[in-house]
Order: structure tokens, then C-alpha cells, then sequence
């Protein structure tokens, strides 16, 4: 029998790539989407899509509305940056959302334990990306370690594992790897602000990283950049 | 100017007194309640009365159907303990919701965040409870280490305090200390199973332990349990 994982999915390019891991891993897939109230909510029809696409049977997708707290481009009235360099990505931007991950893996700890899964799996990457601290290997560490405690399972001897199988690989990396799996891109969304029909726009820092990432891989990626 | 704080409020006879205790430190109070789906919503009326009763200016209410998930009486279909007595309590009940209190500090430290608060407030207690291991010091303590290492603010210099003034009072300590501060408890709602009209149920552990605490104290509770 395949052991249980929980696999929290954006319907961007890392967490799809990650889910095509964990697959390839012979992990049972129960996927978790969270509908944090950001603006680009166009990444849940991705989500939905790609596991329509890997026929994956469980798939929960949870409301929760981080813009009544505000303080990120990504769900509040602040402009999301554009046409940055590399240099910028220094510095945390606007984008980052106050204690994202954490609520999002609190939530995929909560779902876990209600199925007797000990594996979650988080597409956090600490190379290519905006400088979140809440996607360092050392974050996920600590959270593990709270998991542990937190948790009637963790408690009663099960121990929860937060698999980051993409954190020290570059943006070029995760594309090599998801294409070797097979993971069908033109199904992801990566981009803070898509044109309505979702296509990206091509010039905010998700979009930087994965233009970036595609051009280093020598893999053409499938999305329509023309707006 | 006071420091601001945010305080997890239920509308219980815990997050009450915590409360109160927050303003006699004389913390600027920003109040979070999660409706994350429990039966008893009717403590989410009693957060309500709470906060107006101590004309806290910034209250939260954020939804999150934690029913989705399952695995707890408090959201699920299962029966709610009744009529339990001390030795049942070392046994963790089905009203253990799964990492619940990880989604509440998540939720509170995104809230702190994005208002530039760095001390949360929780009124878990370990003596008087049910087991639950997310009430336990030694989780504490791990959810403030991940909490600073998740957050720009935290990389940034300032570091986040996850404030237990209850952890190692018994419930009459507790109701004692609020009664100190002139807590009205009439306001507060402990039941995990009350009538349609907010009194308690008398039969729940969370009114054995309510009714267990007022007894020891010698404080007469203003519920009315004759249902």
C-alpha cells in the first residue's frame, strides 16, 4: 500500500514540479489549495487542472481570507513590483505575505493528521526566489519540529516529515527535473498579476524567475508571454 | 505609547482572562477569533459581547472551514464526551481538532505581522485541560522559535513573543485572577455542546472543567446550567 502524502499545490510551476515528485516517490497524492484571497486566484483553475491532469482523487481546496490582515501586494492595494533585476531580489518585496507558509502548513498539518498521512510536501525553494524566510531550510526544520509536538499523532509516536525536495535546486533545476517527469507546464501558473485570460505578464519577479529559469533549462516554456 | 498585542479570543472563560490580563499589562489590544467551523459558534457571539464590553477598537473575526478536514467532534459528525470525570481526561478526547491551535498562531502571528505587534497572546493551560499536546509549554515554545524564523519581521531584528499567562494555572487560579481584574464571566461561553440558547450543557469537559475550576475557587459562576 502506498504511503499517504499531503501535497500543497499553488498550481505553480515548484509545487507542480514537487507533486510530480512526490509521485515519482510512490507517495499516495492528497493535494491541498489555498484560497488565501490573493489577486491572481488564476492559479486555482491551474490547480484544479493539474489534478484533473494527474487524477488525483483528493483534492481539498480551503478559503481563507489573508486580505482581511492585509500587508502584501499579493492580497492588498500596494503595487506589485515590475521589470526588476536580480539585484532587487535581495530584498524581501511587497509580495511576500506575513506568515504565509506557515498558515499554509499548519493547514496541510491539520488535513494530514485527519488522514493518517505523515508526509507533506512543500515546493519552498531558497535559491531562485524573493527571499521569503518562510521558504529557508531552517524554517522548515523548525516547523517540523513544532508539527511534532503540536499533534495528537506526533505525540502518540508518528513523526511528520516536510519533504522540500526543491529548496537548494536553482529555478533551471526544477524545470530539468519536472521535464524529465513529465510535467506538462503549459498546465502552471506562476506569474503575481496574469492578464485576465490568465496569461502571464511577464514582468513581475515570479514571472523573472521562471523566464529566467526556462532560458538557463534550454526548455521552451509553453505559456503565451505576448499578453 | 502601549505596545500592541494580539490576543487569540474564543469568547471562553481562558482567552478571557488572558485578555484581561493583556490590558492589565498594558498592551494595546488587537483581538483575532477564528471561526473555523466548531458547533459552538455561539462562543463566536460571546467574543463579540467580550470585545464590546472592553471596547477593544481592533477585532478580527477570520473564517476557515476547518470541517472540511474532519477528525473532530467540535466540526465533525462524532458524539461530544459527556458526563466524563478526571481520569477520562488523560485520554486526548475527539475534541481534539487536528493542529488547531498551529492554524490559531499562524493566523495570529500573520494578524501581529501585518500590524507591527510582536506579542501574541493564547489562553492555553496545561494543568486544567484535556491533553491536548498543542497547549503543552514545550510546543510553545517551538511555535515562537519557527514563528521568528518565518517572518520578515522576525529576520528583521524583532522578535515575536508567544505570551501563555495561564500555562500553569489551574482553572481556579484562573477564574480567581479574572475575577481580580473584575472579568465579567457572564460574558464568557465554555460549552462544547450548549442548547440553542447559549447555556451551557453542564456534561461536556469543558463545562466539568468550568464548573470543577468555579467550585474550587468559590466564585459562583453566572451561567445557567439548568438548561
Amino acid at each position: 500500500m502506498k504511503k499517504k502524502a499531503v501535497i500543497l499545490l499553488s498550481g505553480g510551476l515548484d509545487s507542480t514540479t514537487c507533486l510530480a515528485i512526490a509521485i515519482k516517490d510512490r507517495f499516495e497524492i492528497n493535494a491541498l489549495t489555498i484560497n488565501y484571497g490573493q489577486h491572481h486566484s488564476f492559479e486555482l483553475i491551474a490547480a484544479k487542472n493539474i489534478v484533473n491532469n494527474y487524477n488525483v482523487k483528493n483534492h481539498k481546496i480551503i478559503d481563507i481570507d489573508l486580505s482581511k490582515f492585509g500587508g502584501s501586494s499579493l492580497t492588498d492595494n500596494l503595487t506589485i513590483p515590475k521589470d526588476r533585476n536580480e539585484s532587487d531580489l535581495q530584498n524581501i518585496p511587497n509580495t511576500y505575505v506575513p506568515a504565509r507558509n506557515t498558515v499554509l502548513l499548519s493547514l496541510a498539518l491539520a488535513f494530514a493528521e485527519t488522514i493518517n498521512a505523515y508526509d507533506i510536501f512543500i515546493g519552498v525553494n531558497a535559491l531562485d526566489y524573493s527571499g521569503y524566510p518562510d521558504c529557508r531550510p531552517e524554517y522548515i526544520e523548525s516547523f517540523e519540529k513544532t508539527a511534532n509536538l503540536a499533534t495528537k499523532a506526533g505525540v502518540s509516536g508518528h513523526i511528520f516529515s516536510i519533504h522540500t525536495p526543491l529548496i537548494n535546486m536553482t529555478k533551471a533545476d526544477i524545470i530539468n527535473k519536472g521535464n524529465e517527469l513529465g510535467v506538462n507546464y503549459s498546465l502552471t501558473s506562476s506569474c503575481y498579476d496574469p492578464f485576465k485570460n490568465g496569461d502571464p505578464c511577464g514582468r513581475c519577479d515570479a514571472c523573472y524567475l521562471r523566464i529566467k529559469g526556462f532560458n538557463m533549462s534550454k526548455i521552451k516554456d509553453p505559456l503565451n508571454y505576448s499578453g
